[in-house]
């Protein structure tokens, strides 16, 4: 088996783990040392949404040591049973686990305290050293779940209290990393004073996708298609990301961001670098974020000629209510926003390999469909000797729904006829691998923590090269005020979207369509 | 829709013809010409499985001009009533085409005759023009489904006697066209006295396969695959035929040309012909013929050491009767026969694009499964990163059974395992076009022959290049009476072939298994 589990950066305990949890044995895991995974915002959505139910995934199907305690942190004041109410809608619990389930939640307890008072954080030192045993190491993780007002001082405030004496310390941050490259930048420093690079998991759940992961084995174990991944057989790369809901309620923070810093600028540049990097020496993490450093070094900012900004409206001829209201009509957003919840914006890399390849990426609310893919467009084939053109080869990542890889390819029509048809050879995950479990993106992240892999994560280079790419084209934008494109509920977004790919070397024709047939 | 049938050697009524099929419309066909199709030899067997049962199938698709009347043509003292109940077992009739097939009988008559003899052929001559009009164009295509002892002399009668006066005519021809260089270039002299090339339709039935036909277009209209498609990044092409049943009663008849002569001087070559040619100037027939010429004419003769020969023996612990028996016991086969029921034989192409590239046939009977299939194999992925190699990408296209084009390609296992596993993106035609009905080979040759399109069968100067390539051997195997290695009914052959393929680039894992389910 090709193991890609980087060794480098992998404690010997975690390595058991993953190798258990690649071996899908039941056996539990031998470790000498106990885990303490704290939840700073225990209170809040991402905790109750994702890291509990995430938490209670692992615990269930055992890829972690069995005796990690679970500590939340928050300002509240909240009893076990509290938040044990608030999860339990959000944890996929089957019947024959509900003793299970029990046993998961004997191993959580709350401590209550501010975000930026040493005090508290001695409090939640002593509970986790009632959870340790002095004899072993005692590794501790900790899961910022928190707004960006508190993400300083809740730092600094583990530095100087919560360290592990004997065993690691990992600490996980969610996006926002900051809204532009000074911010983040800022928020970067006061991280690197106090921690190391290798102690930092910096989450974005992308990287945590099935067919994401599955780019390292596509790319550099298929010559096939190594053959061609460049400027000679491609003519460009759409990156797409289709949302078919509005911002429903949540457009007061969203109008903050905006779809590039929410979208474009994270989830689809880790798909643009994994896509586009040169194969790395080893598959150990920190070789393979060097590559993606270097990609990105290589895209010059995205100029505001290569960016179509949308808005969503209501759609008055609507069945559904959410669709006859418009992103102005959700709470909080301002009556005047220019906050675009549609992009497509066009990155150039200069390479060798990519120089005359379009990287286009889409991303929208409110659209016709929910997707999430990676289109590579090949060129039309040279020297056409058929009566019409070709149309162009894709081979297609889908990332979500519905995990997928598919080539477009031209075929002749079966039977009498000499026509040739566009069909595709197919790779859909749920015929193919009918009895695979895919894991949430967060569980795999997580376990990586537990790991010490930080091949998915995001190290402080990339997310400063990531700002460096997208922050002039926002202070541009924000300067400007410029108006984004209004599009309807329910649509593919703007019209002049279209006609930006188009200008850039995307061929859309329109006369295909993906006849899937459950099966 | 991109129309890949050649309009050079194409009449008008015969491209109406075909368009019409193309369209798969039911309106009659508007023709002012007579057409009548001559079986010589309809009381054989090839006449009786295959010829008639094409006829009718094309009567019944309204794919050939309703008024086309057939004549058989044999020594033996017929009436249609023989010919008919000869034939029906090998038709497939619905119920409810009970009545076509009535009509269709009605379009058919019966002339007794030698080979040899003018006169008989007069007979001919004056029924045929008893089923034609006077005031237009009255084609005739005479198919010689004749043993090779009378091939010359009718020919030459057809010539002298039977030739339209006012129409085309044209002739079909089926193997062994010669039993080496010398025989066939005998052959190939006395038709060219009495025949232009563009009347003579070559058949090799081969061509007329779904996916030998799709070769073309998945060949030229697709620029994923043309970029491969060359010594850069193949190792091999495996060019595979294997049948699970013995010679059955046939032994005698195959015993004078065993398996070099019955599959792969002619199938097999022209797949190979096909899978390594350049892209013609056009899709017309002479052109791609030419290609196919010149990829030929590029190939140094077949030697000893790159051949493995074998001939099946009785597996005694069989269940099967017919498997326990060997290929000496059927009857007709000497005692002492060196025949090979099995080769394997590696080409080598020595043209820019495929020199280094070894081209691997093997064909054999009594194997263990039903197969015809090419296979591209990829070399590995240079500059591994991961634990282990890789396995080889493969582009397979298969031929028989259950139609399919699949690329096998290395894929992240799916689930939180990181390691790699084979997959394989796929077309398979029963399940991509379930309503589909992919016609006989012989439907399409000669409803090709009605068309005027020479594209798929043999021009006598292709017919010159195969023999040439296999005569050398084939003389030399006769002169040393070479011992085929004996292998038994229902295995996978001489293990020694294995090692031929080894040794010629081909890996073979065997860890891989296709995990075809059907739906």
């Amino acid at each position: 088996m090709d193991n890609l589990v980087p060794e480098d950066n992998c404690n010997e305990r975690g390595l058991n783990i993953l190798k258990k949890s690649l071996a899908c044995t039941d056996q539990p895991v031998q470790t000498n040392a106990s885990h303490v995974f704290v939840i700073l915002g225990a209170s809040g959505d991402l905790a109750k949404k994702k890291i509990y139910p995430t938490m209670w995934a692992l615990y269930r199907d055992k890829l972690i040591p069995e005796d990690t305690k679970i500590v939340g942190y928050a300002r509240s004041n909240l009893t076990m049973e509290d938040i044990k109410s608030k999860c339990e809608p959000f944890l996929k619990v089957k019947d024959e686990n509900r003793s299970i389930l029990k046993e998961f939640w004997t191993m959580n307890s709350y401590v209550r305290g501010q975000y930026d008072e040493k005090a508290d954080f001695e409090n939640l030192k002593q509970e986790m050293e009632k959870l340790e045993k002095a004899d072993q190491d005692n590794n501790r993780i900790f899961y910022l779940a928190l707004p960006p007002s508190v993400f300083k001082a809740s730092a600094s405030r583990i530095k100087e209290t919560c360290m592990s004496a004997r065993g690691w310390t990992r600490i996980i941050i969610e996006k926002p990393f900051g809204r532009d490259s000074e911010s983040s930048e800022d928020l970067s420093q006061h991280l690197g004073r106090l921690f190391r690079e290798d102690q930092l998991y910096r989450i974005d759940h992308y990287l945590g996708k099935e067919m994401v992961q599955n780019m390292m084995s596509i790319r550099f174990a298929n010559q096939i298609f190594s053959r061609s991944w460049n400027r000679d057989s491609l003519a460009c790369v759409v990156i797409n990301f289709k949302e078919p809901f509005g911002t429903q309620g949540r457009g007061g923070y969203f109008d903050k961001f905006g779809i590039i810093r929410d979208i474009c600028q994270n989830h689809l540049l880790q798909i643009l670098s994994l896509a586009s990097m040169d194969k790395p020496p080893t598959v150990r993490a920190d070789d393979i974020r060097n590559e993606k450093v270097k990609i990105l070094k290589l895209i010059p900012p995205v100029v505001v000629e290569d960016v179509v900004l949308g808005q969503y409206v209501g759609d008055p001829d609507a069945k559904e209510e959410e669709k006859r209201l418009g992103y102005k009509d959700d709470k909080g957003v301002p009556e005047d926003s220019v906050t675009p919840t549609y992009a497509a914006c066009v990155l150039r890399i200069n390479s060798e390999r990519w120089e005359g390849v379009p990287f286009i990426m889409r991303a929208g609310k409110a659209l016709n469909e929910k997707k999430a893919e990676i289109r590579f467009q090949f060129k039309d084939v040279p020297g056409n000797i058929f009566g019409q053109r070709p149309k162009r080869n894709e081979l297609v990542l889908r990332v979500q729904p519905n995990e997928a890889i598919y080539c477009k390819m031209m075929n002749k029509a079966p039977g009498m006829s000499f026509t040739m048809e566009e069909s595709e050879l197919d790779l859909t995950y749920k015929d193919r691998y009918s009895d695979a479990r895919l894991p949430e993106a967060y569980e795999r992240l997580i376990l990586d923590v537990f790991v010490g892999s930080q091949m998915n994560f995001v190290r402080s280079d990339e997310l400063r090269e990531a700002w460096r790419i997208f922050t002039p084209l926002l202070h541009e934008l924000e300067t400007r005020r410029q108006e984004p494109i209004p599009y309807k509920f329910g649509t593919r977004g703007p019209k002049e979207a279209d006609e930006l790919a188009q200008k850039n070397n995307f061929v859309y024709t329109g006369t295909y369509e993906w006849i899937y047939e459950d099966v």
